[in-house]
């Protein structure tokens, strides 16, 4: 049977999603509390080879298993065994044709930004926290040109080897709610980066450190030097892994 | 001079505010960062001895120093010495009769629930973990016996020996984001776990598990045990110490 998991985690304290040798990753704790479970060795396909320091509220993944618990108490009882930062959201029998990367649709990232002469201490680890004053309605405008289908070449991490780099960003806002910049990025998929590196180019333009119309220019160019920095991991939140088909913006 | 001190803390990793033997408290690793810089010993008094696990976005304290330093640069030589979860959001020059405890006219307190079948991850250290739905509608409604100035006795954890327990509550609020209730009680002080208490209660109503007029009748009898449990100290945040006067509501 196939069991779709939607997972929660605190990425502070992980190397990031995918397993690896020397360094603890959020896939292997889960694949040994599932194989402890279990009592066969697990592995499970992630949708999103989260960074270290990214955080999830709606990871997805999916396993195989000849187990009989019942789909939804996978869910109960792996949260009784895996550490508090990370937590089973859900679990469900799903088709033999269901993949969690392969499958999905699209993604939804949050990026939370900081604005304060102080870090924070609350929030140290969720949000990126930025000194100088940053100018909302010129971010609003510069995140119209992401929305639609193009190429975006020039917001993938260097070294990246992916072929086809068009995607397609159905919306993409910006809400302020005090000190806090939260920006809401929902794609058909994103380069390795792409998010933060959107975040970085967008504080950039806000902070009058770069012109506006960055991402205009780098979706023209292709050119990675066209945008900003790529912005800190631990402000980036993915949120949701989409399955339904979307239509285009 | 006497300076004032604004201070944020995670205060997970703390034992509290309050300096204590065996075992590390955030006025002790803040009047060490302050010795160290001074040169001198420095003993800081604060506004609130937070307990074990509660947050401060508003925490304030005064201590006195012949150091020449400009009053507004304390809050960032601290934040270059102080460990991450502490910060210093502002440090400013008061006059000789300034008390962060005695001078304060009122403090406002957030507590944060989470109201969902499986714990969160992210916010695992910020918010009280509810199970069952809660009926935010009850819970309005039984927060407003709270306004007022009345004897608050019956919400004092028991062993507490102050002898005055009538305090004004200026206002409470509950707001619903989602899967997340936050309660904001602003009043003229606060009992020792007070709000805790409050908030325990009021996810007891909330539930259905305690009749409403719970605040009503406890004011009326002064009974502890008209009211519900206290809530955990992690869902806690002192938000904000005032020192200017407030009219009752």
């Amino acid at each position: 049977m196939r069991i779709k998991l939607t997972i929660e985690y605190d990425g502070t304290a992980y190397a990031g999603w995918q397993r690896q040798e020397n360094a603890l990753a959020v896939q292997q704790v889960i694949e040994e509390a599932l194989t402890k479970l279990t009592r066969a060795r697990v592995v499970i396909a992630g949708a999103s080879r989260t960074d270290a320091g990214v955080h999830a509220l709606g990871q997805t993944a999916h396993f195989d298993t000849e187990s009989r618990i019942p789909p939804d108490k996978y869910a109960f009882a792996l949260n009784t065994m895996l550490p508090a930062d990370i937590r089973i959201r859900k679990s469900e029998a799903v088709s033999e044709a269901f993949h969690a990367r392969f499958s999905n649709k699209g993604k939804r990232y949050r990026y939370l930004i900081y604005q304060s002469p102080h870090a924070g201490a609350l929030n140290r680890n969720t949000h990126a926290h930025v000194i100088y004053p940053l100018d909302g309605e010129k971010m609003r405008r510069e995140l119209t040109a992401l929305i639609g289908t193009h190429d975006f070449a020039a917001f993938a991490a260097s070294g990246s080897v992916v072929k086809d780099t068009v995607r397609t960003i159905y919306s993409a806002s910006l809400t302020r709610r005090g000190d806090e910049l939260e920006l809401l990025v929902e794609g058909s998929g994103f380069l390795y980066n792409m998010v933060r590196i959107i975040a970085g180019t967008l504080i950039s333009v806000g902070a009058g450190r770069l012109e506006e119309g960055a991402f205009a220019r780098a979706i023209q160019s292709g050119n990675r030097l066209d945008l900003g920095v790529t912005a800190p991991a631990h402000g980036l939140t993915l949120m949701e892994v989409y399955y339904r088909e979307r239509e285009a913006p």
